[in-house]
């Protein structure tokens, strides 16, 4: 039997916001490979084999679900959010670029989900109105350098910034170094969000200022989304209006 | 009885790209707002109104919602994609910005979607692996130059650069422009990615370089995606390794 292996993400969380191709593959999978929570958010299915893993492998766990599939399984590789955004569909093809040949003929297949910065800015309105960018502040694969580069350039170039991965036991002090960086250039009232949580029950959401933003606020589950010039709260909303004038 | 707003993305197109949460949010409404063909993605119901509009007056479809949500209608306003992203989410809170003191009292709810650019990417493999930015062509709502000035900011950070609203009969240059802007910066192997129709049965890719993109093979429907300096294309893949070294 010839395998194959697609590439999820759950979304946020929440069953309602997996899209129905999503649960499609999860059905038809014999072998379900990602980070052990997760996996935990999908379903068990009796015959199932499942593949847990820790968050700092990925790309072990990307070679791993091309093996099984190389060896004829139905292999779902399972990310959160969407797989292509900070998620486990780019370690796949990095695994398969450097991997065995004959991966590069397994049928691959990339499902698209609902990300954090989606499921966060549609928790507070529309503050991605305008145009945007997302920024990792991990370093893990990038140097610190490069982080505040951009950080810059957008600030400079008023795009609203989603920021991913805002903070970990690991790396506590680069939300509030990213903060910094960006006073130099926009407005201290600019609208700052903390979404934890955001597309499940237990969201919370913390409707702050640059000049007041604490990032202490952050942890892994946080979403941060730091506004444009035009960027506003209305009421309980914060938006971004589409128009510059 | 008291009314409702839900804004909500049908996703790329696909039923099955359209998460629950939206499917519920439709099923629940006795009315629907929104642009022919967004409408038209979405089944009919028996009972249920369709207020379809022209597609350049999102700001008067907003209020015309806003008002039968405040008349005690369960209104459900339909984007493409994701409604926060270059769609209405945004003129809704504009309408309710500027409008009835009352509208800012009124339950109003965004739901994800899966926007373009994400269905676009899992066509091809994982383009946005790394940081990125979303920038709409249209000058409708925001001068050429600021255009520009994001461009050359995503260019010189090394952005990966989805581009919304490429071209339209109204814009048959703007692409072109954007292509000649980015070359001063971005290596001319650049990949570059037309994705048409992402997400849907008729989807077509065709994947270029800079130095060859032809702004022509764009249309209303076609998602560019421009990829940063470790963008490649491995197989019949491309991808953005998420290591800059």
């Amino acid at each position: 039997m010839t395998g194959s292996l697609v590439v999820i993400g759950t979304g946020p969380g929440r069953a309602e916001l997996m899209t129905p191709a999503t649960a499609a593959a999860i059905a038809r999978a014999t072998d379900l490979v990602g980070y052990g929570p997760y996996l935990a958010r999908v379903p068990s299915q009796p015959g199932q084999c499942r593949h847990a893993s820790d968050n700092r492998v990925e790309l072990d766990r990307a070679r791993h679900a091309l093996s099984l599939a190389a060896a004829g399984r139905q292999v779902v590789v399972v990310s959160g959010g969407d797989p292509g955004v900070f998620a486990m569909a780019a370690a796949v093809f990095e695994a398969v670029e450097d991997g065995e040949p004959a991966w590069q003929d397994l049928d691959i297949r990339v499902e698209p989900g609902v990300t954090a910065m989606l499921a966060a800015a549609a928790e507070v309105g529309a503050p991605l109105g305008g145009d945007f960018c997302a920024i990792s502040l991990s370093d893990n694969l990038k140097a610190w350098s490069t982080v505040e580069r951009r950080l810059a350039a957008a600030a400079e170039a008023d795009f609203v910034i989603a920021l991913y991965n805002p903070a970990s036991r690991a790396r506590p002090h680069q939300l509030g170094r990213a903060f910094e960086r960006l006073r130099v250039v926009k407005a201290a009232a600019t609208p700052v969000l903390f979404v934890r949580a955001a597309g499940t029950p237990e969201v919370t959401v913390l409707a702050t200022t640059l000049a007041e933003a604490d990032p202490a606020r952050a942890d892994m589950r946080t979403l941060v989304i730091v506004g444009a010039s035009r960027t506003r709260r209305i009421g309980r909303w914060v938006y971004t209006p589409r128009s510059e004038r």
